[in-house]
């Protein structure tokens, strides 16, 4: 049977694999807030049943916090490597719900000027692209009866909640889990249009802070001005984590950041990054990072502070002359290199500290850190798998940087001694962790027969 | 009849006085949030009948907003001075709830180490306040079967809302409130125990201002540490609204501040104002201000720009790695002398204009204005309830600065030309516009007591 047939198939099953992601999406997963546990646990067991209907051994797996799912293919005398897919259904918070143009958990296929969407909160993140694998095996297994080697799935439910049961349950389950090579699809195209396995991860590490000040909320009028303002001091703070020019000034913050390669920058000199669109797709026109760094530098090998959230005093309709008791920051910091989270998250609070006038005390929460990843291409699944991707989009695929912290590449590499490829099919305006989030459908119909060539390549290698 | 028995009068019917003061309590009149509108008019019927039972023509007067409560009392053959009473039956919001012990509006007497309180949200400011006045006329009117004088009262439901209505429901209805001197119950004794008449009131403009920057929400993988932050920018102009000596770097803003006669400085010094114990009362110790200034100068005599509340990006449970597209912070300024507000708008509006990066907008909301008010003492009502207060309190009351912003004693002098006295009995522990608001059973018996011997001083004195 060729491969052909597996792509005609997945072609002629389209509109039927979109209808099943529909239905996932269905499902408010939101792992980072309680009061959606039982709807991660739903999404848990839609995908434990549907990888039971493609003859997978699968199970829900407890952890103390949302389950993992698990599921083993392992036909006698199968041949070729052994792999791992890892994906997760669990998505972000939606809102400012008032920004979204539909319900975020009533998806629908949408006709735009650019083409056919999938719209939903999880559409690209991460629900649309773990479905094209399971898709892609769905039309391997209807043309062959069976799938072409030894799989293991690995779906996760906290990957936005900072993944506190991940590491326990590898180290638990490192022998059932590990295999030749990790597939991971939780990335993007470069650019929206040249197919890309990410070889270089950014690390994060979060913080929330709340400054104290008066014991009580106080009346602006009866202490404004002689009163510490909690607000001021925050805000006072966070104006001194970066220079005037764009430098974080965290003492020792840039330890362990290590300068691009000559070979690298001439690589990523050579994808024409266009920062005028990436920027004006977003509404804006001038990078705002370090003055002396590329666009493409900053978001894929430099180090970043940011400010996630702020809030602190009366925040409702009209006004209140409160003089607040506390106010509050998320913030959070992208790791390259060598820098240690560990270290990054003790000299911030000591800056912090540093920085409190009298009268003011400080309280830490931190929330998850992960160091940067750095994948070895030395292992042969990536070569085959950077010519798989070429023949499916015509475009050479590129081994790229990402901004983001997916820090399981790392983990697979710390905790099971596995290389992971990361492969994704989503844009740069998916707006993951935003409104209006979408998934294209060619993402999706590609990115399903991306796999179905990545599978036929890396089996056809073994034999 | 004597003043005696009027005031043995008010000790005897304490009990019932309180019971009315609850159920006004119960009334949730937060006028700046619209879901609580027929509660504020709620408020204003029950004050028009207990009005009605004095013996007053009573009425609630619409308004674009919130109803104005206007009676008046004129007995035929009255003689001495025309008084008007002020005060106002709206109150602060409650948020943050959970600070609070009980529900603000299931007011309750408590008996704490500090004697016996009224706690709930209003107690204090201003329905306590405004009760205290209607009692004493209550215990005149039941031992002379008639009040003293000509009476109007003017209660308002817009006071902690920037009362939107007052100025032009003064103009409009000039002829019907002007009176011989305006009496107003909105503020404290000085230092919790000393009698006092405010002659000096600072301003107030209120802002609220929005920084948008990307076109919406990013990830702050993705575009992190490229994209403008808004969060950032609202922190940095902030951060420079003060240079280190504490003065607010608007400029101009310091145009018409008035430096203190050194009369009044004098006069202040011999009121040795405990600011340790002051800031102690709130978890504090050292003053925040400008460096050079006395903390009494600071409350009384020196403009302030304060941030009552900031908010942007995800402020929920847990943690998301968003670049938000917009961020809001309100911002208040207290006013003194000939500054004037309207000019402060402007250069604080072109100052945060002058501070925007690239790429980023501003959008601004006025929350109303007031300049600074300065009493004139002349007319002999000053002098004659002075010596009431010391009367009733056994401590020489004092003429006193006030922090806070009362508009309307200026705007009896600009619309209705008449002299205000502000005379009010609240504490400095009070916990106005904060959880846990309370009122001194004391202020209220002694406050009650205070208004008989200022209405039978003012009488006498007319005689």
């Amino acid at each position: 049977m060729s491969l052909d047939a597996v792509l005609a198939k997945i072609d002629e099953a389209l509109p039927d694999a979109t209808a099943r992601l529909l239905d996932l999406l269905r499902i408010p997963s939101i792992s980072t807030d309680p009061a959606f546990k039982a709807d991660c646990d739903r999404a848990a067991d839609w995908l434990v049943d549907d990888l039971i209907s493609l003859g997978f051994d699968a199970s829900k797996r407890p952890t103390p916090g949302h389950p993992m799912v698990v599921a083993h293919y392992n036909p006698d005398g199968a041949t070729g490597p052994h792999l791992l897919f890892y994906g997760h259904y669990d998505v972000q918070p939606v809102d400012p719900l008032n920004l979204w143009d539909r319900d975020p958990f009533d998806p629908q296929i949408e006709d735009t000027p650019a083409g056919r969407v999938i719209r939903g909160r999880g559409a690209s993140d991460d629900k649309g692209q773990l479905m094209t694998f399971l898709e892609a095996c769905r039309a391997w297994k209807a043309k062959h009866g069976t799938l072409p080697c030894r799989l293991t799935i690995f779906l996760e439910g906290e990957e936005e909640s900072g993944s506190p049961s991940l590491i326990p349950f590898m180290e638990e389950n490192a022998d059932e889990l590990r295999a030749d090579v990790a597939l991971i699809c939780d990335t993007g195209l470069f650019e929206s249009k040249t197919p890309a396995i990410v070889t270089m991860l950014r690390g994060l590490l979060g913080e929330e802070l709340t400054i104290h000040g008066p014991s009580k909320d106080l009346h602006s009028g009866m202490y404004g001005g002689v009163a510490r303002n909690p607000i001021r001091v925050l805000s006072r703070i966070i104006a001194g984590l970066h220079d005037e020019n764009g430098r974080i000034t965290v003492p020792g913050f840039y330890d362990g950041v290590p300068e691009l390669s000559d070979e690298m920058r001439a690589q990523w000199q050579g994808l024409a990054f266009d920062h005028a669109r990436f920027l004006g797709d977003v509404g804006l026109s001038v990078p705002a990072g370090e003055v002396d760094r590329t666009p493409l530098e900053m978001i894929w090998s430099r180090p970043t502070c940011e400010v996630n959230g702020i809030w602190g005093g009366y925040t409702g309709d009209g006004f209140k002359t409160v003089l607040p008791a506390e106010a509050h920051a998320k913030i959070s910091f992208r790791l390259v290199g060598r820098q240690d989270p560990f270290a990054i998250r003790a000299a911030f609070r000591a800056y912090v500290q540093a920085n409190l006038p009298a009268d003011c005390t400080v309280e830490f929460k931190g929330h998850g850190n992960s160091p940067a990843g750095q994948m070895s291409v030395s292992h042969p699944a990536f070569e085959a798998s950077r010519a798989a991707l070429t023949d499916e989009w015509g475009v050479a695929a590129a081994y790229v940087g990402c901004g983001g912290s997916i820090p399981i590449a790392g983990y697979f590499k710390t905790y099971l001694d596995m290389d992971a490829m990361l492969i994704g099919f989503g844009k740069d305006d998916d707006q993951i962790h935003s409104p209006n989030e979408k998934y294209d459908l060619e993402s999706f119909h590609k990115g399903i027969r991306s796999w179905a060539r990545i599978l036929d390549r890396l089996t056809k290698q073994a034999k």
